[in-house]
């Protein structure tokens, strides 16, 4: 083990207890619970031992300052200022989630300016650590919300109010109505670079600890609504059926399929029966369909064909189906002279995702890259993510290079 | 419509209202809450109407005695005697059920003893029409209740304590611990005939208004369970899933061909999804196979043959299938000799049924046999259930046939 990957173990360790449910061995890391406000002050802490002022922006993100010390108030990011190098990335999780979606971009920012400073850099901008509020969405149902309230992408009233399971609002967590855009604030950073463990194993096929990010897949939810005749499961004949469970079924297979062909991803992961009752054929089966895919066209395509598919079977089953669009986010594809700076900067192959990220919605106000390291298992939003140390290390190593060109050049 | 078809509707119309949801228009008569307490009350008057004693068996059951006056206590039938002819059915409903499915065989009972009387039909053996409690098992969750605790196939002290969702037990609905197995009482019957709406279309095929029912179908429950890998669904590519949403729809089509292949009966109406969210591949999904058929070979051969299949589908999907057998019925076969008479008495067709009925209970104990009563849209537990007043006047007769064929002969 190299010094700096042990040097990431020791950082690792301090927080790796905190949030971790003993049964399931994942994280409970909700945005502004205890845990994640332990998070907070180990992240001020951090900073303070390396001399970096950390303000926030008054919607619950925190910036901590190299190079240009913050004395601002509490909706400022400091004196005036501009091209400072934003990195960073958020510690809260979804439920049972993994270590290091989200705090491994936050603890490799904070090593790579121990590394650039080690190595005597000087950068000639500013260079500054975030930690995001709400990244994943879990506690209060939006997710980015703390980049989409510093970018003015939801409004400051709406996202007071959202609520918690409990009831309680975002406001409330906060302990003030979030203050919502800061254009002055956004327009003194110059760039943004969220490193984040790779969720897929492309890195494990291209043997690579570290890729350059170049877009993120347009993505939606559609809901697929079936209604047939609820009816007893022990007396009615096979061929009096309009079993909607059967139209379902077929829907899946189908929306595998078609992605498959397509080189997309189609998830049925949420499906609600009525009534649900064993001996019951269902009155009305409704399933979620997450598709995603490298192009929009492609997208559209896929949805296409899976509706399609549906509504033909449904036609056999005597069934009937609705399709709803939930959601739709449009393809992001990150500022493309950067990625391939920085490509060419760290040797390093060039993926896209299809996770959404804080990085996917500054992409739209500023230069954005991500960084990608490997993760043995692909495995994400579950305890069996991983990284090893080494390539931890690789990635802090990648993240101060690319700090150094973007801060020093 | 024939006088009796006016009667028929008449005496309908008194109970039409009771328990009924405006909402869907199917029936809430859950045993021993108000709706089905009314539809007791209402049965005692009818009977009182008719100078027939009613008797309870100390278990919920009651029983309404032509021919034999009951003078007995709390836990019998009334005065020793043999041979009594008992008929009937209940009054409770699933939720949102039919009118039809239990109050038909006890409206029907009072018309037919109604029309031997008019008839001067003297029997030489004692009618007694009967109204089983907790038939549907929809509010303590063991279906035919009433019917078990009288021949002792359920423990009283267990009956006792089954709870409804509320937290009441039968004991506290009852307003005392059941009386349990009454072998005195059952020894005084020499035959039970139930008549039931059908739950199917056999009779629209057959173009007859009423059936002799031949035996119940052996049925079971199985359970299921498929274990993949819960993961992100934007970001796994498809060849890393092991998703068991596949192998669970794959095991629904699967199910439904192999049921049609041997005129048998398959349903998947229940599923549960961890953690069922719509951007995550499901860790686990469990659906309950519901199935019956005609022999206890063919029900054994379907099962198999379903978990062949989605065994094989879950080595594709690399997920695992472990399937439990949550409860099974064996073939209950009607008295051959006592259903063949009955359907030459009434130039009627034979017919089994998947669904499980007190007859089908007391069957073990002593001659029994079903009439089941002509259902246009075949359709069962749901508003949508029908009968026509010409096709009830018509099990009426036929009941009434029978009662005499049974009890003056």
């Amino acid at each position: 083990m190299s010094d700096l990957a042990g040097r990431f173990r020791e950082l690792w360790d301090e927080i790796a207890p905190v949030g971790r449910d003993a049964g399931s061995g994942g994280y409970l890391r909700y945005a502004l619970t205890p845990p994640e406000l332990r998070l907070r002050e180990w992240f001020r802490a951090q900073a303070d031992l390396r001399g970096m002022p950390v303000s926030g922006d008054g919607n619950g993100n925190l910036f901590a300052w190299w190079g240009e010390p913050n004395t601002g108030g509490p909706n400022t990011g400091g004196p005036a200022g501009t091209g400072a190098v934003l990195t960073g990335s958020h510690f809260d999780s979804v439920p049972h989630g993994g270590a290091y979606d989200g705090p491994l971009g936050i603890v490799s920012a904070l090593l790579a300016v121990d590394e650039l400073r080690a190595a005597g850099v000087t950068p000639v901008r500013p260079v500054v650590v975030a930690a995001f509020v709400e990244e994943e969405g879990a506690r209060f149902g939006v997710p980015c919300l703390g980049s989409r309230l510093l970018t003015g992408e939801i409004d400051a009233d709406r996202a007071a109010g959202l609520r918690d399971a409990a009831g309680v609002s975002f406001a409330e967590a906060l302990g003030h109505r979030p203050a919502g855009a800061d254009p002055a604030l956004l327009g003194r950073f110059t760039a943004f670079v969220e490193l984040h463990i790779e969720q897929g194993r492309a890195l494990v096929d291209a043997d690579a600890p570290v890729a350059v990010g170049s877009a993120i897949w347009p993505h939606g939810r559609w809901r697929f609504e079936l209604r047939g005749e609820g009816n007893h499961a022990g007396t009615t004949r096979m061929g009096d059926r309009r079993d909607p469970m059967l139209t379902f079924a077929f829907t899946v297979l189908a929306a595998n399929k078609e992605a498959r062909l397509r080189y997309a991803h189609a998830t049925v992961g949420r499906v609600a029966v009525e009534p649900n009752a064993t001996n019951a054929i269902p009155s009305t089966v409704t399933g979620w369909l997450d598709a995603r895919a490298a192009a929009p066209d492609t997208l559209h395509d896929l949805v296409e064909a899976v509706r399609a598919k549906a509504a033909e079977r449904a036609r056999r089953d005597g069934t009937e189906l609705t399709v709803t669009r939930e959601s739709a986010t449009p393809l992001v594809t990150f500022d493309g002279g950067l990625a391939d700076r920085l490509a060419g900067l760290l040797g390093a192959p060039v993926l896209p995702t299809g996770a959404g990220h804080d990085a996917g919605v500054l992409a739209a106000h500023l230069p954005t890259a991500m960084l990608f390291v490997r993760n043995p298992t692909g495995v994400s939003h579950s305890p069996a993510e991983s990284a090893t140390d080494d390539d931890c290390a690789a990635g802090v190593v990648a993240l101060a290079r690319v700090l150094e060109e973007l801060a020093c050049h």
